[in-house]
């Protein structure tokens, strides 16, 4: 599966391409940032955002685009743009078909780090680990759009074989269980419930 | 000069279309409100509003777009929505070549109906008597898409003069002046300052 993440923004757009699946290596497609200057208007801003994400959506090809669900609490001043530049990208995948999956930042970082909190740093350590890359990406908007990637891969899949699991039960004659029972089933003991 | 103003929304996304200048009648060339369903996904429901909008604005040939500008005080749950779907139109606009002007709920009320804060009911009975229109435009989001077009028909073209007379003001050998000092001359006395 490769995944194209976006972590939006209107003065940085991080874009990162991941290719991976649950239990295999990690492989880093591409990583770069859209910058648009602030003193050019809001829409032409825009624009140029939608170009550039267009533009690598046609070059990388991904199979799906996770894109980060922003929430108007946070930073007021920058929220709007974001939430504009976060528009943008979906419609440009679900102009192409593509499909979209919205994950919240505290999301991300338990997927990459453990810890639905961590700090930046954090993420972009692990991120220059997973993906196995020699330097860490910079700036942070860069390897916020990496995790996001690797955040799809991860819970995309999982969530996508724990739905088909569960489909699987039910199309059954047995009792309908929920898709967990069977992964709890095989935890050691000490962990059982 | 013909304006299409857009009243942004996920739910609802209203675009009015309105001819006119200033001292001289407006006339409303058409009004509709684009309907995107709860139920289906934000990327979708982004997609069919660029869709709508970026016929309209083949079909209408509008020379300005005029978009409401969206506050993150406004309505937390919606606002996100309203964001995005404000951004799509930016974008569609931009793309085309089109000037996007934005303008804030309380210009809009106050350019239709002289007070900022006017309710609902006051915008779409002002619009409805400023445009000769034989019924009151329905829902909300089509008022206020016609509201914020006749809005820049007023202040767009007002500014643009008060700019241009500001530029050649400064290109007269005379001392600088800001633009409204000629306006304000010509009040009457018991309101010159």
């Amino acid at each position: 599966m490769r995944v194209l993440g976006v972590d939006p923004g209107l003065t940085r757009c991080g874009i990162g391409v991941v290719e991976g699946r649950v239990g295999a290596a990690l492989s880093a497609v591409a990583v770069e940032v859209v910058r648009t200057p602030a003193s050019d208007e809001v829409a032409q801003r825009l624009l140029a955002i939608e170009v550039a994400l267009s533009d690598a959506l046609v070059r990388y090809e991904p199979d799906v685009v996770a894109v980060e669900r922003v929430f108007s609490q946070n930073n007021v001043s920058t929220v709007m743009g974001t939430a504009q530049a976060s528009g943008i990208a979906m419609v440009a995948a679900a102009r192409r078909g593509l499909p979209v999956a919205l994950h919240t930042p505290s999301e991300v970082k338990a997927a990459v780090t453990g810890n639905g909190r961590a700090d930046k740093a954090q993420v972009t350590a692990m991120v220059t680990r997973l993906l196995a890359l020699e330097t860490a990406p910079r700036p942070a908007d860069a390897a916020d759009a990496l995790a996001l990637a690797i955040c799809h891969v991860w819970r995309g899949t999982s969530t996508g074989r724990l739905e088909a699991a569960a489909a699987a039960q039910r199309r059954t004659a047995g009792p309908v269980r929920t898709a967990a029972e069977p992964l709890r089933s095989r935890l050691p003991g000490r962990y059982a419930r």
